[in-house]
């Protein structure tokens, strides 16, 4: 328990020499640039809601930045996601693979399609889905027919994969495309939280069919709430605005709907903010790294803890920052968690694997193995882009 | 042809007679208080996403004008019909009650519960459900079974009853609660149009089960995008909280989700606006009255056409202000809305009848005579406060 203590006490020391001795969220926005110009020129303007120039202007630019053909802006990353699993594909009765490590949002999408998450293991580099072991696992457990790829055990169609890039660290997404094609699988990725990461300098989000981001208010840039489908399909855009504005057809004044649509789109407001924090972007992308050099040389010193850093070939938005510890140190997690958050540095854990949440208990899985040791060695660290001024 | 033109270019003349020669559209929001000073502060704060003092102001206060026991408040008003039929038990399966003649969220939003709407007719004088003509369908067509209400031919429970307050003007709700009770039907009101409006000085929304409100920007009063779910019910309150944020139950660390639940909530950004917005409504609802005063005089003098006034015992917000055509004047409706546009003044017919739309042409209905005449007769004309100041 003492020495629980000590590693404890070590890595508070260690952040508070970064970060220095006041209290420290996790993840909380900056606006330093036109945010209030841009909100006002909003409000000025009385279109605050449904239609305005800010929420044509953010898809533009996030289109720019990413890289992607299109970008549709939405309400939030989850909404985004089922819009973007819908257009996948996903339908009632069928399986998506997603991984067990990661936000809640990434199975509750799938289950709004009337669909089943199907767990897998992450890899403990990234922490992403490890295609590899995924591989071995399909070739065991489905097989193809009519070119779908068939749950042995279920009887159901696997149709689609939903890789994360955790923590922004960009997953191994060409062994996953790869995977995805072999397999018949439709590919949507998970970049809620890497707007800004790239793998082999192509933005995260633009491999797939379609990719999704969030700019939820713990997120590198923040509309409030808010997401994006991104895709490089005119067709799919097409269809991504259409459905996340109530699938309203052009009329001079008929109401005519032409599906079951959703109230996704993003408001005005929200999107004038946005502009505003893309602007921003590459300087807090630029803090944000500067902050992980910084830890990592408070962090060099102590034993049995490492500071996750990027992937090879990978540059990261370094969105949450994040320390593993030694597998031999797992039983010092919740130590560390309380003694930061009681000196009001807040910390915490990698989130409970989805497979043990009550909803999703039934759900199929593969082993686990690495998702399990996982979530009882990562903790993230205070990682806002306005912390690294507090430090240089 | 001539006829209809005159008719036509009679009203077009009347409008403008109110609302000034230039262009007006159908309803615009109005900011002449505190909002930049609110959404300013919620920049300052960084408080802008999904927890901030202006959420839980503006549930209170929306709480206190309404006169509901709670407010949970929404992305906008779909999301929180969704849940409130959640809350109502509504499942896969089940039938739920809903007019042919409203906004297309009434339904989606059955859908998204895995539910089927079942349309049903409208009242020709302020165009919510017709309870008289309901109660003797039902006699018919459904029998209780274990307090249940079955619908004879599809053998579905039909769960709930939604009933819209169209244009703002409040539906005999004494008469739909009777009803509910005698069929054991949850009566959910969809009041997304009715902010301020009051049936017999009790405000609509908060005589069923739960009640709805849209903040969208057409509305009343504007949020950018927004909802409200009101209840009575401390208990519903803290399964609406709990089901819009992710079904995430309190703990000092772990993420633990113990349902599948929504990203729903409202950014604290959109609140702000709320909240401002909310210190405007009594005088806002003050000017739409007047408006619909000043239209009163203008349009008593052309045959034909009536402008529909608030139900007796009822206080309408009038939040869009409607002309009736007389049934063998329907077929002018056409060439009003074209005469209308082409000047710039922006009218609109009421929505295609749900039924008559693709995605539910199937559902089950009972006989829509009312509602396929009043979807032939009704015309909404420009409608937003600041109109008034023009005509004074």
């Amino acid at each position: 328990m003492n020495q629980q203590k000590s590693l404890a006490e070590s890595i508070l020391m260690a952040i508070q020499s970064v970060v220095g001795e006041g209290p420290a969220v996790l993840h909380e926005p900056s606006f330093k640039g036109n945010e209030w110009q841009y909100v006002k020129e909003c409000l000025d303007s009385t279109f605050v809601s449904s239609v305005g120039k800010y929420v044509d202007r953010f898809e533009s630019e996030i289109a720019d930045f990413t890289g992607a053909g299109y970008a549709v802006a939405v309400v939030n990353g989850t909404a985004a996601l089922h819009v973007a699993l819908l257009l996948a594909g996903v339908q009632k009765g069928d399986e998506v693979l997603v991984p067990a490590l990661t936000f809640v949002a990434t199975a509750n999408a799938v289950t709004y399609c009337g669909a089943t998450p199907h767990f897998v293991d992450s890899e403990a580099l990234a922490f992403g889905i490890d295609a590899d072991k995924l591989r071995t696992y399909l070739q065991t457990h489905t097989e193809q027919r009519n070119g779908q790829c068939i749950n042995r055990s279920s009887e159901c169609v696997i149709r689609a994969i939903v890789p994360m890039h955790t923590f922004g660290h960009p997953v191994d997404i060409d062994a996953l495309l790869s995977l995805a094609r072999d397999f018949n699988l439709v590919l949507v990725e998970d970049a809620a939280e890497s707007l800004g990461s790239t793998y082999q300098n192509k933005h995260t989000g633009t491999f797939g069919a379609m990719g999704i981001l969030s700019f939820n208010g713990n997120k590198v840039i923040t509309t409030g709430g808010g997401g994006a489908i991104l895709t490089n399909d005119a067709n799919i855009a097409r269809k991504a605005k259409h459905l996340t504005t109530t699938a309203k057809v052009p009329d001079s004044w008929e109401f005519v709907h032409d599906q079951v649509g959703y109230n996704y789109r993003m408001p005005n407001l929200n999107a004038a903010l946005g502009c505003a924090q893309l602007e921003e972007l590459s300087s807090l992308l630029k803090a944000k790294r500067d902050l992980f050099d910084s830890y990592d040389k408070a962090f060099s010193q102590i034993d049995g803890i490492s500071l996750v850093a990027e992937p090879a070939n990978c540059c990261s938005n370094y969105w949450l920052q994040t320390l593993r510890l030694d597998d031999d140190k797992a039983s010092s997690r919740d130590a560390i968690l309380e003694v930061t958050n009681n000196a009001g540095v807040m910390t915490r854990p990698a989130w409970r694997l989805l497979n043990r949440l009550s909803p999703f208990k039934d759900c199929p899985q593969m082993d686990l193995t690495t998702s399990e040791l996982l979530t009882r060695c990562l903790i993230n660290i205070p990682s806002s882009a306005n912390l690294v001024t507090k430090s240089t």
